[in-house]
């Protein structure tokens, strides 16, 4: 995946202009520095995930939604009704998502779409392919290609963390995977896409590099499952629903248009709001400033210190105004990170009421979030802990993987 | 090779402009419809392959050096006499070449650089690569991707029938072998090209899909040896000479550009004229045409037929006249046959000042040529009847190759 990158390394262009931009590589809101994600599925034409998509999920799964899911992190698709119809009707399908490994440490944003697909990967029993872009890293950040491997190896230990299926998941590198079945379908995709359109789409120039220009098809082609035939053999006919940030969509209408016209089904979509920096929305989150964002390595003291010093306070400027007007959540970095990764739904919405109504003082909501953080965090270092280069290799072995 | 294109498949472009274009895809002449291979030279900016350096390839490899060499028919060169250097010391280097594979059959334009490159194996006794990009001409001619695989092995046979040594060769087709140590380098190749730039070698334009333009990449690739760690390991100090066509020039004139900056040698090169179409050097030789050229799998009666129907003759209209003026050999289509063919080089000198002087009639000629090609013809059908399936695995096979 080119870029989690408005859960990731974002860099947030310094806006001058009214519009919002977001594409793969870059995200800025409108005049107020917010995006507007409403404007967003219209540009992008995508769908909203609406209440009764949710619900269906549950029903169909027999199990509550995820939060990223009921809390509207998670808000838009494309064509997922009929993923949905696929299992209701018993036929397979499979996920799909990525990552641009980047950093040596994910951070809580890069964690987002994993938390994510690791929920859909147990709630519909599926098979779930991984890629790691660490091509792309190499031709947009001229990343060292041996620094930009072992990257993608250590990024794999961290989503491994996550808890996926070994026996359903297949996760691979470009460096290493990209030939065989996988470049005829890269070849079959670029064929369809010409310079044009992916100045249109990406806003390439012809000053890019040639690989840049060529690369959406590397991202678009694990959409197709014959580029795994290790796991479905040369079948055409089993659906992809891609769990992404919002950024991704430009490579997903590509792959969409292209697949009709080359024998493939549409993958599907399901796509999340961008996880914000510590300085806010408007904020860069990036790995090369270690204090826009929680890594998946910080310590509990980093934790508490970054939160505490640099998380964006939608909090009145003194208590006074604090108690008098509240706390302006639709800014608050803590309440944000909150709605993210707080499990308790009820003692979520107490905070925001309490919060909001300015009963409760920005330390008191920074110090839930602490708590939280921390305990998310130290739960996933001792599962990191445990995958070894052998766990590594066991997921990223291309080895049979009857999956359908 | 992207297309051994004025040996094979040239698109002549119908001229109306005075000057000649020369690129890997089409060729045309100046106002007279012939090619100017000095202005080449200069315009290419690659060297003479002067006749002091025809003669140290004799004296280094102690044989005769090849008609096409003393002939000029391979008469350009870029450190060709670094190669050689190389060689006195006993340094190790390797050829590559390739082919699009685009026909059923070779036709003897085809043949050219593989006939070379044989007589390069054997005297300098060197490892040798061949390419055939099955990727390209699914990007270009829009060839299913299946049967562009299948026209890679048959092309293979044909290949393999000029008597390669399987213990220094492996060919390998793009889309079974891009993927690893070669996509790696095809990465870091991409990651210094801009789209201006190939606009400026190649002449893309933003119209092209993607494929195309990142595709000189995958040609150039094939350059540097760690595309290749069956046979060379790691090792990045293994000179490469390329025996192609000079419309091939234009890729590794921008591989030997990026070379330097990737921490990689410049290949050598050494180039070839082009082989005419049978209704002469301004006509267009067409695998899709038939009666454009002599193709390998011609019958003997067909190869009369051909030659007698269609090789252009510099011959007078008239007896009379013929006997008069004598032929003119620069267009003469029989005559520059037998100059790459024809072995027996006092025979040839004798046929031209026969000819030219008119003494010898075009009807003459052309049946010396029958008998050339027939033989040549009948010869390479014997030795490719020998390529079982089985041998092209042999050659195709990626295992120990210890060369260097």
């Amino acid at each position: 995946m080119a870029e989690q990158s408005p859960n990731g390394d974002v860099e947030t262009k310094e806006v001058e202009q009214q519009d919002q931009v977001v594409d793969p590589w870059s995200v800025s809101g409108g005049a107020d520095g917010r995006i507007d994600y409403n404007k967003l599925l219209e540009q992008f034409g995508c769908s909203k995930l609406t209440e009764d998509l949710v619900e269906r999920v549950e029903r169909l799964t027999g199990r509550p939604a995820h939060p990223f899911l009921k809390r509207g992190i998670f808000f838009a698709h494309r064509d997922l009704q009929e993923i949905l119809d696929c299992y209701e009707k018993g036929i397979p399908f499979y996920l799909y998502t990525g990552r641009g490994p980047s950093s040596e440490a994910l951070h809580l944003g890069h964690l987002v779409p994993f938390m994510f697909t690791k929920y859909l990967q147990d709630a519909f029993n599926v098979p779930l392919v991984i890629q790691l872009t660490d091509d792309e890293k190499c031709l947009w950040r001229g990343l060292d290609i041996d620094e930009a491997r072992r990257l993608a190896r250590e990024n794999a230990k961290d989503i491994i963390a996550c808890g996926f299926d070994v026996s359903k998941t297949f996760i691979f590198s470009d460096f290493e995977y990209v030939g065989g079945a996988f470049y005829r379908n890269i070849i079959r995709i670029q064929r369809c896409v010409t310079m044009n359109q992916v100045r249109g789409i990406f806003g390439f120039t012809p000053e890019d590099n040639i690989g840049k220009i060529a690369f959406p098809a590397v991202q678009a082609a694990p959409s197709f499952p014959d580029c795994f035939p290790h796991m479905f053999g040369q079948r055409k006919d089993i659906r992809c629903l891609i769990p992404c940030a919002i950024d991704q969509d430009p490579y997903f209408r590509m792959t969409r248009d292209v697949a009709p016209r080359i024998g493939h089904l549409k993958p599907a979509l399901i796509e999340s709001k961008f996880f914000p920096a510590l300085q806010g929305e408007s904020g860069k989150m990036s790995a090369s400033d270690s204090n826009s964002a929680i890594f998946v390595n910080d310590t509990p003291a980093q934790i508490k210190d970054k939160i505490n010093k640099y998380a964006f306070s939608g909090g009145g400027a003194t208590v006074e105004e604090h108690r008098a007007k509240g706390a302006n959540l639709a800014v608050d970095v803590p309440w944000k990170y909150l709605n993210f990764f707080m499990e308790d739904d009820a003692k979520l919405a107490n905070i925001g009421q309490e919060y909001g109504a300015g009963r409760m003082l920005t330390g008191e909501i920074k110090k839930e979030l602490i708590t939280v953080l921390t305990d998310m965090v130290s739960r996933h270092q001792r599962a990191r802990a445990q995958v070894t280069d052998d766990v590594v290799d066991a997921f990223m072995a291309v080895r049979p993987m009857p999956c359908v």
